[in-house]
């Protein structure tokens, strides 16, 4: 696919980092909230290709029981299709037997999904914040014991819709447990995308305020009210250097068929070109996947970049 | 509509101003970008529902000649309808045969249309950059002599189709000599969405060295790579304090019928509470309004914002 020649411009902002590590979860996450099934072999070109557009992280799949997650029920096939692709492949788990699975196929990054409220941990995990901490200990322990590193998620950081606005020193002091347990980063989520730019540096003071500096920290934004380049870009603003975004903005939202879900990798891409940052991806040959991926799934990808690059109507 | 509860938490950032003002530029730079006429009478109704959510600035219509701009062929028609509705009402002007025509029926604020590059000058107004501004100059001076306002607009400030990158002193150049004619506010135009927000501080520091401190300035982003909003929180950053939207997005883009349009008033409005920054808007009545505009046009609201506040489906 071909930018627009000489464009976006590319204009330094001192205050920002020079370079950010894009975590792709288009794979994972994406998929996992697409209605469709997509073969093992299609995903593993997605992945393959996602690579060979320079993407040097990539969240593969979960090891999840297939039950809750049918769309990723093919981890243990599709694993080691990719395993050599060149980029890092953590990999979502559960629990000690998703760690055991993941392990045995050579996973060497993984992550565990926790959540900052109690209403949440209660609906996604059916347990108390304290209880799914407890769950994760051993599996943070037993990864990190066999050289894998661990990430951490915590959704619900900004609100949650049940207990609306989420106070930032709760969960600060939630994020703070995990690298207590060992992790060696946290993804900040913005499950239903309510945050807003004051709000994420709060949050990110906040985790100052627990010792937690930005740089072991990401952002995982949702673009449910349109907010989430804008929240990323105040995160920058504060030191935060890795960020989540799913190619093409995989992953719909119930509400709203194409519209409301993960970052788009493009258009967090497009802003980071613009700012001079380096990320080591080529716009053009990832928009060139996505709009492939969107042929296997039969609808045009929500986001906007892609759309404006590719020409594809909505 | 009701939003959900206790949300967007609002979230101050000291760096940022306290109030801003939404020129809200639907009923003309949306409707004039849609394929279908609207109704007079349904064009009333929606300037009637825009001030009764509290937008206090609206620009109506334009007086341009209705050969080249059908959808707002009813200018005469619909301003007498709206005159007294209690906000402000701007109306754009192409000429002084348009500004008599506007004069005449009590306008009371008046907008005329520049571009930064000469390519779209050619383009739109079939005259160079010089030519362009000495077609102003009488109708900037004597919509001043009958105690008007004057906005100038500044189209095509950060890139251009033909010319790919425009440099930002020769914008901020050609947009001082607006002042220079009279005008007393310049809003400068993204015309194909292509800016990131490093360029939005190089522009506006351009135009400080040219003597226009950002307080006399506006931003008119467009959506087209997702960056509207990102480019709007960039010009806060620097001292901007008017921004341009477009109630539920409206004003489309010839390649996504529902996608790249102007930025959305409501997502606008979303991220300024949530900074706790007051603009005298309403979002639940404002988006009621969109989603009442989007019935009678036909499509849904591509505003993220309506479309999670309403339920509406893509």
């Amino acid at each position: 696919m071909t930018l627009p020649a000489g464009l976006p411009m590319p204009v330094p902002d001192p205050d920002l980092p020079r370079r950010v590590r894009v975590h792709e979860v288009g794979p994972r996450d994406g998929l996992q909230n697409e209605k469709g099934v997509v073969p093992t072999e299609v995903k593993a070109e997605f992945i393959r290709r996602l690579a060979a557009a320079g993407l040097d992280t990539i969240e593969a799949t979960s090891f999840v029981h297939p039950k809750w997650v049918p769309q990723l029920a093919d981890a243990e096939a599709l694993f080691p299709l990719v395993r050599d692709v060149g980029a890092r492949l953590p990999v979502l788990v559960p629990n000690e037997r998703g760690l055991d699975r993941a392990l045995a196929l050579g996973a060497r990054e993984i992550a565990v999904f926790g959540s900052a409220t109690e209403s949440f941990a209660k609906a996604n995990l059916n347990r108390t914040v304290d209880e799914s901490l407890a769950m994760f200990e051993p599996v943070v322990a037993r990864a990190k014991a066999a050289g894998a590193r661990v990430r951490g998620y915590l959704s619900m950081c900004f609100g949650d819709p049940w207990e609306g606005a989420v106070p930032v020193g709760r969960v600060a002091a939630t994020g703070r447990r995990l690298f207590d347990l060992g992790c060696d980063e946290l993804s900040l989520g913005d499950t239903i995308g309510v945050a807003t730019p004051g709000h994420v540096g709060a949050l990110l003071r906040a985790f100052d305020a627990e010792g937690v500096p930005a740089g072991r920290l990401a952002v995982h934004f949702h673009d449910t009210y349109g907010q989430a380049l804008s929240n990323t870009l105040a995160a920058l603003r504060h030191g935060v250097t890795t960020v989540d975004a799913s190619a093409g903005g995989l992953g719909g939202c119930p509400y709203a068929k194409s519209a409301t879900g993960n970052l788009a990798t493009e258009d967090l891409v497009w802003m980071l070109d613009g700012l001079g940052i380096t990320t080591g991806v080529d716009l053009g040959h990832l928009t060139a996947t996505s709009v492939w991926m969107a042929g296997h799934l039969g609808r045009p990808s929500p986001s906007r970049t892609v759309r404006a690059i590719s020409h594809q109507e909505s």
